[in-house]
């Protein structure tokens, strides 16, 4: 687990340059939680005035963190706010002892910054089942406090890493109500979902003045075409968490209808949840299952997502394979709408099956051609309405068993 | 595809000798339907008088033979019946042409033996989506016919395998109403699925006289114990079957309620079906998952399976990683009832966790060693009610991704 794993072929070339964004400010430190000389725990502190939204994991087993935070989101205050994230350690299934963790380190963080322990939102990515060492972190938090900084972005988004192979980051400026807002966010995640150092957790930050009510509206709609829209092994999270803090230090109000900013953060969103894709647990192939004519929306959903979580379908395109016969199983066992022969199916723009039966033009080396990029798209019209859904994964390798199956923790 | 794989780690020392059952008969031939060298069609024939009952995938782009089998297995007639499985190519996906495959095959079959179409049953299992060239099976049903014999059920086993690296065969014999039948069955499968050339396929004789829809109550009611208790990699095949037929030739009558008959059935079909999961591709451990304590048994088996199908358990069990966390991460993705306080697992008979942490007896060595074992259990009690489910699956190695991605079709 301690293992230095090679960065994804799929990475970006570099970090983004991220903006700052005014009135969040960020500090790390080398705390060590489990891991001995990195950053391990990052502080975000969100000036006064600020609205924070979330979205957490639906677990029932979810961790004490989460918990909390849920407990604590809908809250409107003017007091500021603040995150601290910590890698090494997951704080899962510690029974009331990770409760006593969560309450220990938002105190001390509210004691240091001035603010209510209300307001103080924890995240922890890391094993399962061991008690968070709380005194290593509560220990850095003057530190931290002193440390903070509005160009500690970057530094924060290295300090949140487990498994991860490359840092994550995203931001856009976008022109709305006549002045310009600033948005910008960090994620860490290597699986949709791998409980022990997977966990997805993204944070994302503006400057933009908005109801916390409308930010959570905004949040919950962006995040659902966006991060539940990936998926890497269908395994779900114990600690998953999405928080987006507003700050309001542009001075310019958003408005629930101001559709520029909306999909500013949906392209925000979406550029982390496909890093987090980029950086899946062994993927070497970027996969866009795009589809479409499905009888409804969630139907579509279904559909993608049957396609996307296939372990043979993701073997096959890891083999470089065009499989399409796996692409028809996981249509067939998805549960919902198809018929046969309305069915056709495409590897990027090739033409693949259609009514039912191999596409007349096709040919195993054209499909065998796209298999062979390093970004594929499967498109998949069932021919039934107008249903349609896109969702992003990777393939299933000898690197995720590696990962996985041969390191013991 | 046309590699030999080594025989499972987890398959039985031989094959079963198993007993002749009055009033069926079997050849085989090898037709060279894709493979050559080798049988690759089975036939069997019943004796007239005999039931035959029926279950079938769920999948909604299930295959041509799998849409006529369906049509035709509620019918009771005095005519006898006949079963033709062709191993090499699935007839899925096939469109219209499929059909007619089908039609030429069971005409041929009835015309040979004497026998109405509508009392043909066929299977086909083998690559998805290349027409199924079925001149070379008709070519060969004379032949067939020709050379049915009592005693060819193991050839018939070896006949019906893709990659399924043993045959696999069960039987039993039990005493009921006065008299002694004999139930004898095989069946291939090397993955709940694996569309290529996975597919389950079931075949099970007895001959006991039967009611047809009493037959049909228990094989319904038996399957749903055994074979959908099973899973390899969560992927259903659109050709799984499973046909049961009663000849009446010992001349024992067996009512519904002869629980005696329903059990030694249900003990055949538990045999082979976790035959098949011994046989799962790339397998190295049998894991037996036991769910108590649930809310109900359909949460038991949501929960069961949601661990069974867990790339992160699978590959935990593959790594010999006492990894209970993953098992709690699967349990709270699954969407059934769960309380993070009340939850309890084991491996074999050593307490992991309960009350919602570790237990406190409990030492990662004792976990290490259950691990190590071939065949594993995790037990799983939610304390919650009374629901239960037990399920089957098998490890997810190196070995399934280097058969599903490594070799190209």
């Amino acid at each position: 687990m301690a293992k230095t794993l090679a960065r994804s072929p799929l990475a970006p070339e570099a970090f983004p340059d991220l903006p700052v964004v005014k009135g969040v400010r960020f500090a790390t430190v080398a705390a060590g939680v489990r891991y001995a000389g990195r950053p391990d725990v990052m502080l975000a502190h969100l000036a006064p005035g600020s609205v924070v939204a979330g979205v957490f994991t639906r677990s029932a087993t979810r961790a004490a963190p989460v918990l909390d935070c849920e407990a604590k989101i809908g809250a409107v205050t003017d007091d500021g706010a603040a995150i601290l994230v910590n890698s090494g350690n997951a704080n899962a299934f510690t029974g009331r002892a990770g409760d006593e963790s969560v309450a220990a380190v938002t105190d001390a963080v509210a004691t240091a910054l001035d603010l209510p322990a209300a307001r103080v939102f924890t995240s922890s990515t890391g094993v399962i089942g061991e008690r968070l060492p709380h005194g290593r972190i509560t220990a850095k938090i003057a530190e931290l406090a002193s440390a903070l900084s509005e160009d500690g972005i970057a530094d924060a988004a290295q300090a949140i890493m487990t498994t991860d192979t490359f840092p994550k980051g995203a931001s856009a400026k976008v022109h709305v109500n006549g002045g310009d807002v600033t948005i910008a966010g960090i994620a860490k995640g290597s699986g949709m979902v791998a409980p022990d150092l997977g966990t997805m957790l993204v944070y994302v930050f503006t400057d933009a003045a908005m109801d916390r009510d409308a930010l959570q509206a905004l949040v919950a709609r962006a995040a659902d075409r966006t991060f539940n829209c990936i998926t890497v092994d269908s395994d779900t999270s114990t600690s998953d968490t999405l928080l987006v803090g507003a700050t309001g230090a542009s001075g310019v109000t958003v408005a629930p209808e101001d559709s520029a900013f909306a999909t500013a953060l949906e392209d925000v969103f979406r550029d982390l949840a496909q890093q987090v894709v980029r950086d899946g647990e062994g993927a070497t192939k970027f996969v866009t299952v795009e589809v479409t004519g499905a009888a409804s929306d969630t139907d579509a959903r279904t559909h993608a997502m049957a396609i996307a979580n296939s372990p043979l379908v993701k073997t096959a395109v890891a083999g470089e394979d065009p499989n399409w016969g796996r692409i028809v199983m996981a249509i067939g066992k998805s549960g919902a709408a198809a018929d046969r022969d309305r069915l056709s199916i495409r590897f990027g723009d090739v033409a693949v099956a259609e009514h039912g039966w191999v596409a007349e033009s096709y040919r195993e080396e054209m499909g065998a051609a796209q298999m062979q990029r390093p970004e594929i798209t499967i498109g998949v019209d069932l021919g039934l309405g107008s249903g349609a859904a896109t969702v992003w994964t990777c393939d299933l390798t000898h690197g995720y068993i590696s990962i996985n199956a041969d390191y013991r923790s």
